[in-house]
């Protein structure tokens, strides 16, 4: 074999940083194709003067959010949720269109509210189309994983922006398997539902308010930078930031006046489900990237979602247009015999961790994830370093220690997409395709890829008419 | 700059793997002379006829043992220590030859036990030594980390093997700081320990027994698995070990019936102390190590254990007897304003971890252990790499994702240490050299060369009997 005249790295830097620090000449060549027919729109975009402020001001504005956690009650007390209005996950979407998980969630739904006595009585109801209405949880300052659907009986967690008092919402996580979320709606999904709103959401107000009025409120954006140094990515791996959130809890549950049964089954319910925190890690991405909505000028995405049907993406600035295309499966791990056949495309707000900079983009962080999502390590790390390419900036809170602790690729750029062709990387559940079924998996997935020259093009129409209007003043 | 004709490694395998995995031609260069006047010994060992068998057999027997936690009780109880009994970490020594943090340990413990009201007095009391005697943890099955002093009214965590009823015991742990074990004794150390009589051993003792009758008990050794995932060394980072315990103990401490007031504050007092889970880590990997104890042939370490003036090894093949040597200062972060020159040399049983191949033998997998002990990343990723150097085996249970689910290295073998001259590397924290003071830092330390040569040549004379026996019979 003959000598190498040097080293030519595409892609992978951890080599690349490791043969540059011992001083072998590297040659990048991470030059890519930008996406088809987006050359115009890029260039029109690139030379908006008010870009590159806008896109600081975008990130700085979500770097600076720090998420406490300062209430939980039920949706209609919180966002006037009444009996036959339903959030769910991603953008809108109407029942004709909907998913079977999607529609699962919505006939326990209308169970759970006693809209019906048989969930599968509910189609009738949804297909009428008079009594009730569907409505995106990002419409209301929430978010939802998965279905991401939401009734009025059904307590959310409260977290609160300390600097502005900015508030977001999101439910309490039921678990993994046969759950509502994941469009299951059998009886131990609806008893289960019925136990978190009777004992466990007040319980838990219980708890919080004491916490908040005591000590203070739950940091949630710093006990997700401990997620980040404990293997968690706060998407798909939750474990630690669940236990932290029982140990920040538990010694007030305990004081509560709660029957000493009821503290023990919620305490066993939370620490025997370690996605139970994946419920304020949404929420708390959601409360920093809604600092950055409507910021004329800027390419920054500030929410992706998908309701099971359609995936959608959001801009600062482009206000609150939603650019969607078809939700595509994931390539994943399946539970028991479950097989690609039985999946639903992907579903949920939970890439809002992704949007976030943290989930798929920080997979580096937490390998142990690739025994869930399927993958490799070295994918892991490769992904995390990938996912720089496409945003605008580090978070300096959340750091990724195997990569000597650098922070967290944070806001994603649609041009960056666009002129490179690199996809964010969702780390996500699956459900099941049909109605009733639950979770069948969980893998790997990216956004359809012309959602972003879909906002590429309207950004750049935006600022055409902002130079136009410009020149008129 | 000229062009390379190769890359030549020394060391980093990290970047070895990756330059390799390239086909870029790599010369390893880990050849490294053996320890000086060991070549004779190892000659001998190597040409025993039983190591290779014994040595797998000792290995086997460690990665066999599952630990439990079956109880908490008294030290009065379950070791039948008597009042004026005092054990501590390490090798044997005594009053006049101990450092200042066991001093100060003994001087509290006895305190602690009524032998004196103030701790000073107690100096006489270890001076005259009539009515007290000291004693290694190690010998009663038992560790202590730092100081390690274990006196009879202190409450024990006990820890079984499930296929052999072996058992293992350890205090439950303090806290950082002003604690006993680092050698503080002032009254607030006291009182703490005084509580923790009271309130928190009862009140563990409940729960643990609650849950071993019940679900049965819980799997530490598990525990450890997860830690491994979650950013946990074991030895200075516990913080996922401690939440997991928390998360497994607090649904039983909840219904002991003991006021709500005591468990919160139980509940608080464990959550609020990342350090709390190193007293099980500790007794499961002696519990592991000790089923190796008394293999003849084996050159596997089975204990590394420091008294803060004397560091000692005990070797499967060499029964109970200490090769021991002066105890090294650790290099590494200080608290507040103390600084290398306020540190005893190295203390403790904790070692016992790096042992069964965790601490410092694990720090790829606890990246963010640099912050707390000193190093970089790329280090901590070396050092588990290298200790695979000098140990049997890898453990399948123990597994360290970055290095995609590689086992941690397993059974410290005296002969590779002594042939390559690479020493354990341990994760510690530093005591202050003064009774009283307390913890000043933590760190990253070796044993002292020479114990290994010593152990290594006594392995030799055992060696040359054996084949004399054989020769006569």
């Amino acid at each position: 074999m003959s000598t190498p005249a040097a080293v030519v790295n595409v892609g992978a830097d951890l080599l690349a940083d490791a043969v540059a620090d011992q001083a072998v000449p590297v040659t990048r060549v991470d030059w890519r194709p930008p996406m088809e027919g987006t050359e115009t729109d890029l260039a029109t975009v690139a030379a908006d003067p008010r870009r590159a402020a806008a896109n600081a001001r975008a990130l700085a504005a979500v770097l600076e959010v720090t998420a406490t956690l300062v209430d939980v009650a039920p949706a209609s007390e919180l966002l006037g949720l009444e009996k036959g209005q339903f959030l769910h996950a991603g953008p809108p979407v109407e029942w004709e269109r909907a998913s079977g998980p999607l529609r699962g969630a919505l006939m326990g739904g209308a169970a759970l509210e006693g809209l019906v006595d048989d969930p599968e009585d509910a189609v009738a109801l949804f297909e009428a189309d008079t009594s009730v209405s569907l409505e995106p949880c990002h419409h209301r300052s929430a978010v939802g994983p998965m279905a991401g659907v939401v009734t009025p009986s059904m307590w959310l967690w409260v977290l609160e922006d300390a600097a502005t008092g900015r508030r977001t919402f999101c439910s309490l996580n039921e678990g993994l398997g046969k759950v509502l979320r994941y469009g299951a709606y059998g009886p131990e999904v609806l008893t289960r539902l019925r136990w978190m709103g009777d004992v466990l959401g007040p319980l838990l107000q219980s708890a919080v308010r004491t916490v908040r009025d005591g000590a203070g409120p739950i940091d949630v954006t710093g006990i997700l930078t401990q997620m980040l140094q404990m293997g968690d990515e706060a998407h798909n791996r939750n474990r630690a930031g669940t236990l932290m959130l029982l140990r920040d809890l538990s010694p007030a549950m305990v004081t509560t006046g709660f029957e000493t049964g009821d503290v023990s089954e919620a305490l066993r319910f939370i620490g025997g489900n370690d996605h139970f925190f994946l419920n304020l890690a949404m929420p708390a991405c959601k409360l920093a990237l809604d600092a950055a909505r409507g910021i004329d000028g800027s390419t920054m995405v500030v929410a992706m979602a998908r309701n099971g049907t359609d995936f959608g993406i959001q801009v600062a600035g482009t206000g609150d247009e939603w650019f969607t295309g078809p939700a595509q499966l994931a390539d994943g791990l399946f539970l028991g015999d479950y097989g690609p056949d039985d999946a639903n495309p992907d579903i949920g707000d939970s890439a809002i961790t992704e949007t976030a900079g943290i989930g798929g983009f920080a997979m580096a962080t937490a390998p142990a994830i690739v025994r869930f999502v399927g993958g490799s390590v070295p994918d892991a790390l490769a992904t995390t370093r990938r996912m720089h390419e496409i945003t605008l900036g580090e978070n300096p809170r959340w750091s990724v220690p195997i990569l000597e602790f650098q922070g967290t690729p944070t806001g994603i750029d649609v041009t960056k997409v666009c002129r490179t062709g690199i996809l964010p990387q969702i780390n996500t559940g699956m459900a099941g395709k049909k109605a009733g079924v639950g979770q069948v998996g969980a893998g790997l997935v990216t956004p359809p890829a012309e959602i972003f020259p879909k906002a590429l093009t309207r950004l750049a129409e935006l600022s055409r008419d902002f130079r136009r209007s410009s020149r008129d003043l």
